[in-house]
């Protein structure tokens, strides 16, 4: 079975990346920038350079389609790079087909605050896509970067999944009926991105689960069968923003970056949630196309679930825009 | 008389820094960001200091109320470091402090489009101070930064007059009903700015007056009587907006900065305006008393919006806050 995972950020090594192998991951999206600066993300991409270097016997870099059947024919997992913010592009539209080139194909347009091109999910207000996230959109539909609006607010996102020319994605996010947490989405977005041939992928991370860590296989595959009701069972995948090996301060500044001071002595640090038992590394995948499987799914609906949506939408996503891009002036 | 502008932004030489002198020009906030970098703002500030050197008989830095006295007592102009976005801070709350060590006294949280902090006055939609907003005008409050809302959208500069624990700027516009444009002010903007202490400076840029480059002294003075009215006259300074010797690339760079790719070989280049005759230089500042008087202000009015204002202002402004900051976490 194809096993694609459109969100994991780990404090990567050579065991994470044989445990992946271990779990038959043919592909995962990885976080390669939170709220790191343009010249901050290139050394991530030589960091990245270096260790698919190093363990070019296990994972391999994946630009499309074509190399991600490479990967998987070799036995190896795909690397896929992205953003959860746009700060790489700091305050430049033309650093977007510069960091395609150097194969990003995610971008999210805000992580939990306002961004200069979109609203996060944390503010008290949402003003939607902003006049330079147009010039941004356009040039993501141009030259084949995928918008992630996982943590943008709600009209933020519906605008960017109106907005844009080419079907976005929400890469790890469940329904707020699941979990009513800020990262959720409402049935409206969740429509609206079906609507437009957009993925969802479906987030294993604890504070987006019901009952958190405690939340059962059961319960979280019972959630992918009523969101396919409403979404289509051909928009969803999974993202399950596992985050393995990271110490208390890669939270504090996934969090905090450099937009507060850090809190006087004494705060506690912030911990990372505990995984539920039945996914805790990239070794379960096997594990959750089982209770896929008992929710009630056909053996092609898993497969398309576990990887053959992300595939296709991979397949339409990450090339140049057949039309001319529309890019405006005012 | 004192005179103090409140904002100029020309294309610096000795020749403009005698027109200043020979205007009586006792000080300037001159702006030396629009959309730039930190490392670009660090050089801005390394010509900036080049030309305090080459020119130290006609100008002289001012960081604070002394340094302006003795500038005045010397025969030469003060020069105050301002910037119109907040791009020199980045994504770095703790920039906020380093900038006011090198002479930084203002920041606009917004320049027209949506900046991380706050809202411009060309957006479709205001989402007012953002997260990352309030911890800088905490931190601008702590250190003796003026906020300045000049090209910031209603809400956002309501909440920051709300939010920030001292008075704040918006140092060139004039009312809406003056001239209806974005970067005009409403009077529920006028009257909390007024209510909390803060300072409006009168622009004389063209595209804010009534009829434009053919804007009479009389009609200008009599908007200031009108708006002396509504704030009181203790709240009126000048912030003139000159922009001398300015080529047209420099207006592409305040409107276009890098958020939009250059337009598509044929678009007119954008023209900078023409000043009123009756104000087209620093050496025009005495038209402009003339001006307030006959509109009815007395001498002593006329005085204090010439300059007396802002002095008083820039002293209760410059300095660290008496009271510790309330920075506060979520």
């Amino acid at each position: 079975m194809l096993i694609i995972d459109a969100l994991q950020y780990s404090n990567w090594s050579r065991a994470l990346f044989e445990e992946m192998r271990h779990g038959g991951l043919d592909c995962a999206h990885v976080t390669i920038a939170y709220h790191e600066t343009c010249a901050e993300t290139l050394r991530s991409i030589g960091a990245w350079n270096r260790l698919l270097e190093l363990h070019g016997d296990l994972i391999m870099r994946v630009r499309d389609v074509a190399d991600l059947n490479a990967a998987r024919a070799a036995g190896k997992t795909g690397i896929v790079f992205g953003f959860q913010n746009c700060s790489p592009i700091e305050d430049d539209c033309q650093l977007v087909e510069i960091f395609h080139a150097l194969g990003v194909r995610f971008m999210q347009l805000s992580y939990n605050n306002q961004s200069p091109l979109a609203t996060g999910c944390y503010e008290d207000r949402d003003s939607g896509i902003t006049r330079f996230g147009k010039q941004v959109i356009d040039e993501m539909n141009r030259v084949g970067m995928v918008i992630d609006m996982s943590h943008s607010a709600e009209l933020s996102t519906l605008e960017a999944i109106d907005y844009s020319s080419r079907p976005i994605a929400i890469t790890h996010a469940n329904p707020s009926w699941f979990a009513d947490v800020p990262r959720n989405k409402s049935n409206a977005v969740l429509k609206a991105l079906a609507d437009s041939g957009g993925m969802l992928g479906l987030s294993l991370y604890p504070f987006h689960l019901k009952d958190g860590s405690n939340c059962t296989r059961e319960a979280f595959c019972a959630m992918a069968a009523r969101t396919a009701e409403l979404m289509g069972v051909e928009r969803l995948g999974i993202g399950s923003d596992l985050c393995r090996g990271q110490p208390a301060s890669v939270l504090s500044w996934m969090r905090d970056g450099r937009w507060r001071k850090p809190a006087e002595g004494g705060a506690a640090d912030p911990a990372w949630p505990q995984q539920p038992a039945w996914f805790s590394t990239s070794a379960d995948y096997g594990n959750l196309a089982e209770g896929l499987e008992r929710a009630g799914f056909s053996g092609a609906e898993v497969e398309r679930i576990m990887g053959r949506n992300w595939l296709d939408f991979f397949a339409r996503s990450f090339g140049p825009a057949q039309r001319p891009s529309r890019n405006r002036r005012e």
